[in-house]
C-alpha cells in the first residue's frame, strides 16, 4: 500500500480534476503491473494495471489500489469497479474509502457482490497521497500549502522588502518542484506589487506544468494571466483545484492562517540572521501563548544546501 | 583525539581559570588511562592520567592530550611538560598548541628535547573542546554563545511581553544543562524587567553549577547577585569567564551581533506560529541581503521533545 501510494504521488497534479490514484498488481510476492491515473484523468490506474494480465494470473493476484475503484461510468470509460469484477483478481485492498457520493462505499459492495475478497484499509499514505481529493470532497476547498522563505530569526525580507534571495539555488529549485505539484498558486496583492513574480515553474522539462495564478486582492487582477480572489474563503469556488500553493507576503499568510485555511507549512530557512527585516506573518489574533501550540507537527525535514527545509502539518483532532 | 576532546567536555566549565583539557593513555591499541582537568584546575588532565602506569607499560604507550602541556612551574604543580619527560611514554600527540605565552611551543620542545616522539596536530575537535580558553587567549574575550527561544515564525514572545512558555520541558532542561556548561550568563535589561529570571541551573544534582549572573545595561546592575556590564564589548574584563551564555532578548542579542561578539547561536524553536509577537533580534545594521549571508554554519541540530535545536557556528576566515 506505501509503494501504491509513493507511486499516486506521480500522478499529482495533472490528473486534475480526477484523484490522482495508483494500483499495483501483487502476485507470488511480486508487483508485476502498476498504473496511475493520467493527466486529465484518463485511464485510470486500475485499468492500466491491469490490462494485459492473463486471467489465470489474475486468479492468483491481488489488486492494491489507494482510493476506493469508482462505481459510476462516464462517457469517458467504465467504472473501475465493473472493471475489476471483469478482470477477477482473487483480492482487492483498498487504502480509503472514496466520499464522492457517486461512488462512497458502492464501489466495494460491488466487487464484494461479485465474490471478489476486499479489505478498505483507512491508510495513512493513500490519504496524504490524496490530501488534494480528500480535501475538495470533505472541505469543499482546495489543500492549501503555505510557503515562506526565511532569515533564521523568522524575516521574508529586508525592511526595504528586497527578498532576492534570501535562500540557495537548491531551495528555490525545490520550490519550482512544489510549484509543479500544485493547481494554483497564489500570492498576496503586497507581494504582487513589490515583485512582480512570474510564479512560472523554472525547471528543465516542467515548463509545461506552471499552474494557474492567483492575487489574493480586494481588487480586481493586476495582470492578464492572474485572477484575483477577494478572500481566503473564496478559493472554496477555484472548481478543479486540489492543491493551493500560498507564496504570501505577510499579510496574506496571516489571512488563511487566521481563516484556518493552512494544512501544511513549508518552511525554507537560510542561514542567516536579518533582524529588522519585514516578518513573516501578520497578526494572528492570538489571545495567549497557549493557543498557538498544539496545531502543528513536524512531517519533513531536509538539508537543501545551505538551507533548512521543515514540512509541518496542521493537526487536526 | 575524537575521544579526548569529547572527554575534555566533563572538565568544563569548572575547569576555570585553567583550560578544560583531557589526556589518553592508549597501551597496545586500548586507552588504560584517562584524565581532565579537575575543578579548580588541577590535577591537570596528564598528571591524571599517567599517576600510578608502570614504567614498562608506558614505554610502549601513546599519551594523547587535546591541549600543549603546559611548561611553567606555579605554586600550584609542577610543568605537564617535566612530569611527562618523568613518565616517560613512547609517543606524545597534542591535539592542539597552547597560545599561552608561559607555553607557547615550549611543552612540546620540552619533549622532543627528551627525546619523546611528538605529534602537534591541528586538531578541530580539540579546539572545540578548548574554544573558552583559546577565545579567552586568542582574542581577548570569553567565547559567546547567543540562545533564542522562538517561533517558527521567529517571535520570542508575545506581543505584550509574555514568553512562558515558548519551548516544551525537554527544550527548558536543555537550556538548563547548556547553562550548566556556562562561566556566566547574561540577559539585557529589558529582560531582566520584564522576566526577572533568576537564571539558575535547575537541574537536579548540577545546582552548585549556577553560574555568575550579568545583565546588560547602561545603568547600574538591578539586583545584589547580577554585575552590570555597560556594552557588548565590556565583557573581555570579565577575568575567569572562558564561557559566556546570552539568553536574549532581541535588543541585547542585536547589540552581541553588532559586534561581531557572537560565536555560536542556539535557536530552540516550537512549532508554533505567533505572526504579530516581539521579534527574535533588534536592528543588525545590514546594507542588503548579500551582507547577511556567509555567515552562519549548522554545526548541530537535534529534536527535543516536540521542539528543534539547532547550534550555529559563526564562519570566521
Ligand atoms: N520570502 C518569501 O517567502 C516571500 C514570499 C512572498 C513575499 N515576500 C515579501 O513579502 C513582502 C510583501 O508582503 P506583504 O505582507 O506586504 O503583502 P502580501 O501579504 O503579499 O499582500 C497583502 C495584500 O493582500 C491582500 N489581502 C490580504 N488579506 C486579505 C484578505 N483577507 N482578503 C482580501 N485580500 C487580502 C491585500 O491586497 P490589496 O491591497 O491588493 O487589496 C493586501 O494589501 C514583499 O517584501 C515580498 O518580497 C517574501
Ligand atoms: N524567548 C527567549 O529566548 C527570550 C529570551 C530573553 C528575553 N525574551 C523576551 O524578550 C523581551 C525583552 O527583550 P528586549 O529586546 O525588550 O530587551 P533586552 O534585549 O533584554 O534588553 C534591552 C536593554 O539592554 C540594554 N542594552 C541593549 N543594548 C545595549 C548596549 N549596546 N550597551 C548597553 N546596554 C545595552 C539596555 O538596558 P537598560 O535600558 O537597562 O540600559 C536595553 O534597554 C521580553 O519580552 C522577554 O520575555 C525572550
Amino acid at each position: 500500500m506505501a509503494a501504491a501510494a509513493r507511486l499516486a504521488m506521480r500522478a499529482r497534479p495533472l490528473s486534475r480534476p480526477n484523484p490522482g490514484v495508483a494500483a499495483l498488481v501483487v502476485y507470488q510476492g511480486r508487483i508485476i503491473a502498476r498504473g496511475w491515473t493520467r493527466p486529465g484523468g484518463r485511464p485510470h490506474a486500475e485499468a492500466e494495471a491491469l490490462a494485459g494480465l492473463a486471467p489465470q494470473v489474475l486468479a492468483e493476484a491481488t489488486l492494491y489500489v489507494t482510493l476506493e475503484p469508482c462505481a459510476h461510468r462516464s462517457e469517458r470509460g467504465p467504472a473501475c469497479a465493473d472493471l475489476i469484477v471483469a478482470a477477477r483478481p482473487a483480492r482487492v485492498v483498498v487504502g480509503q474509502h472514496d466520499p464522492d457520493p457517486r461512488t462512497s462505499g458502492a464501489g466495494i459492495a460491488r466487487l464484494e457482490a461479485a465474490g471478489i475478497a476486499t479489505t478498505l484499509l483507512d491508510d495513512p499514505a493513500s490519504a496524504a497521497s490524496l490530501a488534494g481529493f480528500l480535501t475538495r470532497q470533505r472541505m469543499h476547498r482546495p489543500w492549501v500549502t503555505l510557503k515562506l522563505a526565511m532569515s533564521l530569526d523568522g524575516c521574508i525580507a529586508m525592511a526595504d522588502g528586497s527578498s532576492r534571495w534570501i535562500t540557495g539555488e537548491t531551495g528555490r529549485a525545490h520550490v519550482h518542484s512544489r510549484r509543479a505539484q500544485a493547481d494554483a498558486i497564489l500570492v498576496g496583492g503586497g507581494t504582487w506589487r513589490a515583485d512582480k513574480p512570474s510564479l512560472d515553474v523554472r525547471l528543465p522539462g516542467l515548463e509545461h506544468r506552471s499552474p494557474q495564478k492567483l492575487v489574493l486582492t480586494r481588487g480586481p487582477a493586476p495582470a492578464k494571466d492572474f485572477t484575483a480572489i477577494s478572500s481566503p474563503q473564496a478559493i472554496a469556488e477555484l472548481e478543479g483545484v486540489q492543491y493551493l500553493y500560498v507564496e504570501g507576503g505577510a499579510e496574506a499568510a496571516a489571512a488563511f492562517l487566521v481563516a484556518d485555511l493552512v494544512d501544511e507549512l513549508h518552511l525554507y530557512r537560510a542561514p542567516i540572521l536579518i533582524g529588522d527585516g519585514r516578518r513573516s506573518l501578520g497578526a494572528l489574533g492570538l489571545a495567549n501563548l497557549a493557543e498557538a501550540h498544539d496545531r502543528w507537527q513536524l512531517a519533513e525535514r531536509r538539508q537543501l544546501g545551505s538551507d533548512s527545509f521543515e514540512a509541518y502539518l496542521r493537526c487536526r483532532n
